[in-house]
């Protein structure tokens, strides 16, 4: 009797380890519901503390000036900042080692001025602003040469690597493509000069036809459990419409991906009880390049599984629920 | 000022983000010493309790018969495996996706047969006979030609994946080579065709020369903090002889290796106040595919920072204390 299934991404090859029995909320699960830990007077990111969060570098608001009260989703500076945007492209290395500066942008975007309300909590104008908010901030990082793609992510709860409770999800410009969009634009690019055809674009149709790890579909947007998920009720939502660049989603796409992702989340959080999660915006390469197979998606990673030895030292995740489970509990 | 500076892992090119700055413990570490949480009366892996274990695979007794106490290192089946022994090799494939049975092997190895024994506080001697268990287990599945490759690994307290606290590490013999072991093996034989030699073994010479990523290199076995270490104080150790297989290895070797392990996790138990960690033993295919090129070592991945959304978006990890600071503080 076989319960696990070794399954492959069909984009980058990775491989997980699929528990293949019913769902069943297990004792190993980390089911550590997301609270609110800092004192609100304390928040950098709320409402009247615009001075602490630091200068603004795009705001969502009627009318009035900048830096004070009166926004709905602000961005600023992040001010522990993993990447600076002093520094050089240049390569060094020594034999076999290569280091370059820490180049690039890293903003904070302030999803609400209200300290205790989660993104999918808000309504689905405001989820819109935020997207809005994502997307402005990367048509402005790209006209700068020096950036060669972004990630957008967010960490809800402390689980999920959160250092402040205040909603608000971050943007990284990199001088260089990372390891994790390079897996996908590889295994992408490898399908198009095979197929012919964009690879996201084919996996939509067969899981469309298929049903069974579809979670929502409506609008232009596509909620799916995915085939070789690492952890439980992992999701990614896609457009239906080929388009390689996050940046270039009309408004009407972000509003009905806005509408997903409140859904899906509202589902995650009844049938995990409000777990920790990470968001993920996958998007192609700011120069273009790969564009012909890239698809631009988000993902969403709940944290109820801990990271062992087994994923560090092999790489291979270990998840105990398949997605057919994840999508029939959360269809239901 | 430049105090980020993304590095380029040399054998796997995956890259980091170092922080520069001198070394200090930081609020944000997650300082969860390892903790005893099981009541020794529950515990299965206890002396006493073998028919709870499982039937042994093998053990080190001085004579007597199997499955009593007696002995001080014991291999059983895993309870829960991942992979189990009986299924196909065969790919099953459905338009764009592939999965195969989750063939393979997973076994525990009780390290000790007292209940609040850390790994690293038996004495040598006993260490020993622990990494005789892992070459002679390896050794044996070898001999299944359905079996490609072997991972050890080791979770050491909650934060590190533990589900016991008794402590344990596991084997898992694949149908495949996994991913983390596929990356090492391609950079490896990138270097080999391109310089002609083991690019472990270069990096050793490099290491060596320059010194500060030392920490410790005595007998045959070198302890080095990775240039592109993806968390604070990981250590990589490794044998000066050039050999893909840790199964091939000697038991001199193992001796040396033992008595690395030994001190080097006494220096990161002061240095981080008992951490959780994981160990990974990386080596080559069982079929010797790669060999030229390979050379196994043993990872410690210490678990004082948390997984964000930036690891899982970029697979670029985040390490808030060089290498260097952490081979200052380890050597001092």
């Amino acid at each position: 009797m076989i319960t696990t299934e070794l399954r492959t991404d069909p984009i980058t090859g990775r491989i997980v380890a699929i528990d293949l029995s019913p769902f069943k909320r297990r004792d190993d699960f980390e089911l550590e519901p997301v609270r609110l830990e800092d004192a609100p007077s304390k928040c950098p990111l709320c409402e009247g503390r615009e001075a602490d969060a630091g200068p603004e570098i795009l705001a969502w608001r009627e009318g009035g000036p900048a830096n004070v009260p009166g926004w709905s989703v602000r961005v600023v500076p992040n001010r522990h900042p993993m990447l600076r945007i002093e520094g050089q492209t240049t390569v060094r290395s020594e034999g076999l080692l290569e280091s370059r500066d820490g180049l690039g942008a890293h903003e904070v975007i302030v999803e609400t001025p209200i300290h205790d309300q989660p993104l999918h909590t808000l309504d689905v104008d405001h989820l819109w602003r935020v997207l809005w908010a994502w997307r402005t901030r990367i048509l402005d990082l790209k006209r700068d040469s020096r950036f060669v793609s972004a990630v957008i992510f967010k960490n809800h709860g402390r689980a999920a690597g959160a250092l402040l409770d205040h909603s608000h999800s971050q943007l990284a410009a990199y001088p260089l493509i990372p390891p994790a969009l390079s897996d996908k634009l590889r295994g992408a690019a490898r399908h198009l000069s095979k197929a012919g055809k964009c690879v996201f674009c084919d996996l939509i149709v067969q899981e469309v036809t298929d049903g069974r790890r579809i979670i929502r579909d409506q609008d232009s947007i596509l909620a799916i459990a995915p085939y070789a998920s690492r952890v439980p009720f992992e999701t990614w939502l896609m457009a239906r419409d080929h388009r390689p660049r996050f940046e270039d989603a009309s408004d009407d796409t972000l509003r009905a991906l806005a509408a997903s992702l409140k859904a899906v989340m509202a589902r995650i959080d009844w049938a995990l009880e409000r777990p920790a999660c990470n968001f993920v915006l996958h998007t192609g390469p700011l120069s273009g390049e790969g564009d012909a197979a890239f698809h631009w998606h988000l993902e969403i990673i709940p944290r109820v599984t801990r990271f062992s030895g087994l994923e560090w030292g092999s790489g291979v995740h270990r998840n105990p629920v398949s997605p057919e489970e994840s999508a029939r509990v959360l269809r239901s």
